[in-house]
């Protein structure tokens, strides 16, 4: 997991918490990141955004003898990934897409939310989701279904690389979600991503309003040159002390 | 449909309504009802519950020659089943998750709210939506088709054993549902699993309460000795007289 | 495109405001058109309505030399289909349900939009979708997908026939949409068609009060002759000058 | 089940044998009958023509206490429908196309054969398919799993109508099989389809003699009156003695 | 429909002829052609390889107006791409992938084969399949149904571009085909595909049998500097006059 | 993995190249392996069987970064789960399903040959088809995509537990594959389901064997006493030297 010093870490949150997914993955998709956004995952809290590191969770279709994998039930990695979340992460859980069982319920996902988890993304069920809702948690799931995983998955690993929703996911990534849904981005990008995000969002905002006034595409979208000059000015103007 | 006396019934639909969907799949599956959850439902109203027996109805693909099946209009067992509804109770409609032709739309459904209906469970198309929803009426449904069922589906039959949404159906079942979705109660087992799912339902909360409190998985959830213990009294407590 | 003056053209729009898709669908299944609903379509808005003519765009996956079929970006009919729409009109986006990348954002829709656009229906996905549901659109969507369009779709044509989620459709239909989703009613046919509508609406509120109050399937739906006679004597009595 | 006498039936299939399921389903069509063809099943012996009267058997998702249902082994649908099916009948099986567990496996399908059947259709899965195969038994299955039926489904019922691949079934349809699929013709339109089929068949092959020699769709298809005509001289011609 | 002088096509045709389809796909991937190969069609004729450039046919959902589209039945598209396909052409027929009718039967296919079609690739269905079969024409298709198109979908355009498979195809596109599937190749680029698919499939062959013969994959494959130079030298050994 | 010595491993093979998959399925779901069987594989050489210990590979979709996590090429694990195959496994590939790319083309499959593999089970795609069904080799796949790996997966780990088409695997599993599909026996049980399987597969031919002759199921299957020791006492005359 790339290393980021804490304020580094900051301002690429706080910069993420202002970017759209559109725009991220629009631009990873400029740098060779073809697969960066996750298609079909519901969007439990749409008022809510997500930023954070992913910690990772993998499951496999239950067999009873992966169950003698782990010395003990605190150290089976789907008990283990939700009690070692740090602050802000992430936990971003491969299941294969798997409908049959509800991988968290209401007591794990809120221990997550109590250890100061950042969201939620899970590639298979969750169940409880009427109470997961309250919780204030930013999360993603493919699909609901009450039954527990006890019936259909098996947690085999923590913090290795996954596959999620079509997304290759590395520990340490930055995850982030709106309500389009979720995209991902490697550590290594992230600062770079975080800042363009940012800065195009506020350009969107201009355009989009200039759009709103009457501007034709020809006129305002994609921005040529006089209207980035535009731009520039008003935000000079707005940097300036009042 | 197993005979149960009104007021072990009324028992069991208030404990129901006070039961997690998630729950009581979980204990199915420990007796050995695997497939007790349906899955891939919508939750037309989200801030109701519904508890109440099942009355089923089947259809399958229309053709022209299942119209001599019945004497009388009022014979056929698509207006048959919503005319005959019992309080309380909930209509199972099997139509093989049939995308083509809405089953019911609002007046049928506002017929089946003013025979005092407990709910709807639709393994097919609803059409109306709009207007269904005012009704005050749980409904879950595979799909919304704005066509009307005459081109797609003809009903065979009422009452009999049906597949609804991947779980068999036989008549008065208890039908639950909450947010995640619909589960399927076998009549002989429903006053146990409503005991059951009340006094569990309670537990979650105090554990819940305690994971938010801070609690970790290992010593909260699931709940050892202690925490048992614990609840237990907390119990007692309540119910002195203050 | 079937001519139709202005004033007929506002009386239709207004009388299909007042019909429900549920109606207009099964009036049209009656004159032998049995694909005129479209299945599938999540509708963005479920508060606004959607009636006007169809404008339409057709894309095909993308491959590079796609780019040269077109003079310059302005000419390319992905962006002179939204800068020509009309007051009132319906862009009907044909993507075969393609489901990886978004084929609008919020700026271009915002466009649409500011050019008085009646709705969008998109038979593929959109982007930045929760900054389009503030533009008070009504917009139904297949998918939602935060990539942009260029890494999967080319568009090829405006205004010619397309299929649209199962519906072939002609520019100059009208397209109505609710929160079942969108009907397709050939222009020769809407004025007939809205005036149906409009008047079987008014019914059906009648009968469902009806039903609401307690009178069975067998009395009130569908309405014998007493009931029509009813209905009949009712509107009478409302056109009354008071 | 409409009755016909054993004359009548012979001929019936003797021309059902002798014409294709394109046919027969676009007459069907004509009558009415619109989903008649069951799409996607496979053909597991194509070298093998199926034309036979419907019994039907249907399943649904299994649960521990619908084993009550049944006073014996011996009466439950799943083995009665097997050991009553008629000399050249064809076993329909209703089980929603489910894919989860074999309904049928080379032992069941063997009695099948050695009773005399006239051929099976899953719309489910079989399991032992390579030990089916030689048996020369024509069969159409929708899945192939080896799971035995216990684990997945249970049959409720036998000889009643049930929906099989998108079609309504009633025992005692003819139901014919070739390489494209499978379809089905109500008892009492039966005499008339086959002849029509057997006829038209005979004419096809003379419309695409004459087009593999050269004629143009114009010329040859569907045939005009002059090409009718030359048909029939050379149907009178080969009917005379030699 | 970029020309190509008779004698480059009748060599590119050649050299298609002997390259796999995974070559000449991974090729165009190369070249930033992403989507070129068409997942999910069956090979009806695995022993046929296909090699020609494209014509196109497009199909929208039925609708009883668009009959009034065309002049003639002979104008229609449907038919019109059938009499008008050239000798080597191979037919895309765009119908969305829909399941519901047999665009072509056999006696429409028969004509194609009559006019000297090189190939027919449909991305939808297919009817008289195992009358297809004999015609010694190689046939890709994404489904089988036996229902006639009048009852599903309605020709709208001859030559245009239209989208099949995921593929976007323009008129006068090499289309090529072997049992793994259908790839498509831009005229500009198809004389320098075919020279490297006819060769690297030569070269393939060599590293093969290399392989069979024991090499291990650092040894062959992909073939360093030394390989290389052996395989050149054969082609020149081969080449000598004996 | 698992020890077991050479001769056992030997017998093992032996008796599970004379099991069916379904006999070993459902043996296993008496043991509590519900999910044993993959289905939904299709079987490249129906008639070859299979037989062997797993060995693993799990690849992610691709992302550029990925390609750093491995020193050489040949470190990376689709290369080396490859080479290093040793004689009689069957290499397992979990993919996740992906339909996008081609994990491996005639040159890699031809290695694993060469190296004596025992199988290929791909929960994915494969390209070469055609030129991979000469090879001898039993292999299952989920799809076909002539596209190469390149564009959609990478491979990140080699013989660790995978997901492959709904079963967990571990290395060293028995993985027995005939035309049903494939079914994954842990290495602990593998002995006792061996044996089981082979014993059984001369029950079912004698019993079908039976049932071919004229018996009922009432008389034949499931086998009663009577005919158990029929059975038997064949057995004890067939092993008497003659």
């Amino acid at each position: 997991m790339t290393d980021i010093d804490a304020a580094t870490h900051a301002r690429i949150v706080d910069q993420l918490n202002h970017s759209s997914v559109a725009t991220l993955t629009h631009w990873l998709n400029g740098r060779g990141y073809r697969n960066a956004f996750m298609p079909g995952l519901a969007c439990v809290r749409p008022d809510l955004r997500m930023a954070g590191r992913a910690r990772t969770m993998r499951l496999v279709p239950i067999r009873p003898d992966l169950s003698d994998l782990f010395l003990s039930r605190d150290e089976n990695p789907h008990r283990k990934a939700v009690e070692h979340i740090g602050e802000g992460e992430v936990l971003v859980i491969d299941a294969h897409g798997n409908a049959e069982g509800g991988i968290l319920g209401d007591i794990m996902t809120a221990r997550l939310k109590a250890r100061g988890a950042g969201g939620l993304v899970v590639d298979g069920c969750l169940r409880d989701v009427w109470q997961i809702k309250p919780l204030d948690l930013p999360v993603y799931t493919r699909h609901i279904n009450a039954a527990a995983i006890q019936r259909a998955l098996s947690a085999v690993e923590m913090d290795g690389i996954v596959a999620c929703a079509g997304v290759g996911v590395r520990p340490g990534d930055y995850i982030v979600g709106d309500p389009d849904g979720v995209v991902v981005i490697p550590a290594p990008l992230a600062a770079e991503a975080a800042a363009y995000g940012a800065e195009h969002e506020d350009l969107e905002v201009f355009l989009r309003e200039k759009v709103q006034a009457g501007a034709s595409l020809a006129e305002a979208y994609p921005p040529n040159e006089a209207v980035k000059a535009e731009y520039e000015a008003l935000k000079k103007e707005r940097a300036q002390p009042s």
